[in-house]
């Protein structure tokens, strides 16, 4: 006999697409193409860490698939099948159907299709992982930063947090900027055509989730170079540009995680194809440093060329 | 700057041996061979729910990979890769290395490999996403059983479920019976080469984890047909022949999860290949009922032919 949650989770069965065998038996079957490899990310997310409890389920339904997207966009990878482990404490059936929605819609958005998962009771939690396919030898990775490389930004960073600062009333944002960091922070888009369109230009790339000091400290680590950032060069949205609070400012621009930019390097002899890139998507792509030898990490530097002291970026378990 | 938890997140950080990206990048990955497909399974373990709080992490570590590589097992599928979401009330690097030993030691058995994952604060809980390869066209489906075949059961359920009784009181087990019975519920043995084996001679499978029963009646259901199960045919360990419970050991037997076994049905033409891989695997492979036309759903016959009614299964949200 089906329980109510059975019967809940139903909610997440839908025909077998591009599956040779969807939702519904021991593990789904998908087939890779013989030139491409298998990228695989997984996320998890959990309520009072990265969503506060009463959150509407719509848009965590979104931002779940979103940030795992947002890791298959960052390797260059095409998205194509994710699987849902769900704990909640109880069967809500109108929480999971928003739920759902929000998660379907984005999903069907990039083509993405649901192939398999578990749902139990328990403390509510979200864990996708996602499988995209790519051709390896074109992976973004994060090892492959070199020394003389531009550093790159898609968009702008701090959107995010500087609507999370808004919520705990740490920011006074207009109501139009409210709108705009809140749907940053709540309903990030995966930049998936650009990361796909970065493969044999960009040397490395990263998702900004953490911040973009802490991230791109991740490349620097794995590629064992120096990152130099200009704090000047660093695009500032239009709600960034009018908050007057200078030091919050250089938090978000800096530190602030969740906008799901991407921040890549590459050669100087792929300026010209970058900006091409950039004027054909309609997507702001900043020179924002470069790469240098060095001990690995990133320096901020202000615009007389001193260096900045920052966050470290956005850690759930720091001190 | 590293958190506490990052440090013990490098605790689960091995050297990629068959990924082409392991742990460390936004994204792991790997090569499926051309003539192989991907079987993808997820599975959720939440405190409270699965586990005790308190429960050792040396074999819940073990358990956590245990119940994925069954559900690839049940596929007929090779396993190769996968993903852990963790959450954690705690950065206990105790509890961390020792989870970390019993979930290593399982996969180095059979050589899968961790390629990513994420940790994170909250309830304690566990999401693995397996991965395996395997020839499609010889998947072992939930849907391919045919009226005519024959059920087949490996080993003897109702151990685990035996066990749990005991834990609560509702059993008396002897020493002996007792170990026997906590093993099998603590640290299942996936039956990774048995389903390997399978391929080309089982019709349909699936692992035993929710109650023979439950399971079975997923394949009738799948495969719209109806199967009879004989009691006196359904094989029973040495810790439930010592039982003297009847009413127990007929719910263990038939309703009891979490042990792991195989069932699945064959044409009547495979029997002797059938018992001969179970000599050749030191496996006991029972031929415990047959598939028949009719409604789909599970009918279990006393010696004298007559229904028995049973448990469905164990439901985590049943009434």
């Amino acid at each position: 006999m089906a329980s109510e949650f059975e019967i809940i989770a139903r909610h997440f069965t839908r025909p077998a697409r591009s599956a040779v065998l969807g939702v519904g038996d021991d593990c789904a079957i998908v087939r890779v193409p013989a030139e491409l490899a298998m990228a695989l990310t997984t996320d998890l997310l959990a309520e009072g860490t990265h969503f506060l409890p009463g959150a509407d389920p719509l848009r965590l339904g979104h931002k779940a698939l979103a940030v795992n997207l947002s890791d298959l966009a960052a390797m260059g990878a095409d998205p194509r099948w994710f699987t849902l482990a769900l704990a909640l404490p109880d069967a809500d059936e109108a929480w999971i159907a928003e739920f759902a929605r929000g998660m379907f819609a984005l999903a069907d958005r990039f083509g993405v299709e649901l192939v398999g998962g578990d749902t139990t009771r328990g403390p509510r939690m979200i864990s996708i992982t996602a499988c995209g396919t790519l051709p390896p030898a074109l992976a973004l990775r994060r090892d492959g930063a070199a020394s003389g490389e531009d550093v790159w930004l898609s968009g702008a960073t701090g959107d995010a947090a500087l609507g999370l600062a808004h919520l705990r009333g740490a920011a006074r944002l207009s109501a139009a900027a409210a709108r705009h960091c809140l749907a940053r922070l709540e309903t990030p888009l995966p930049l998936v055509e650009l990361g796909r369109r970065l493969r044999g230009i960009a040397a490395s790339a990263i998702d900004v989730s953490d911040g973009l000091v802490a991230d791109l400290g991740h490349i620097a680590e794995r590629s064992g170079v120096a990152i130099e950032l200009w704090l000047g060069q660093i695009p500032r949205s239009k709600a960034l540009a009018e908050c007057a609070d200078a030091a919050l400012v250089r938090d978000c621009l800096l530190g602030g995680g969740d906008d799901y930019e991407l921040a890549f390097t590459a050669p100087a002899a792929r300026r010209a194809a970058i900006l091409a890139l950039a004027a054909e998507l309609g997507l702001p792509l900043a020179r924002i440093g470069r790469v240098r030898d060095g001990a690995p990490g990133v320096t901020v530097l202000d615009d007389a060329g001193a260096p900045v002291t920052a966050r470290s970026g956005y850690d759930h378990f720091g001190a």
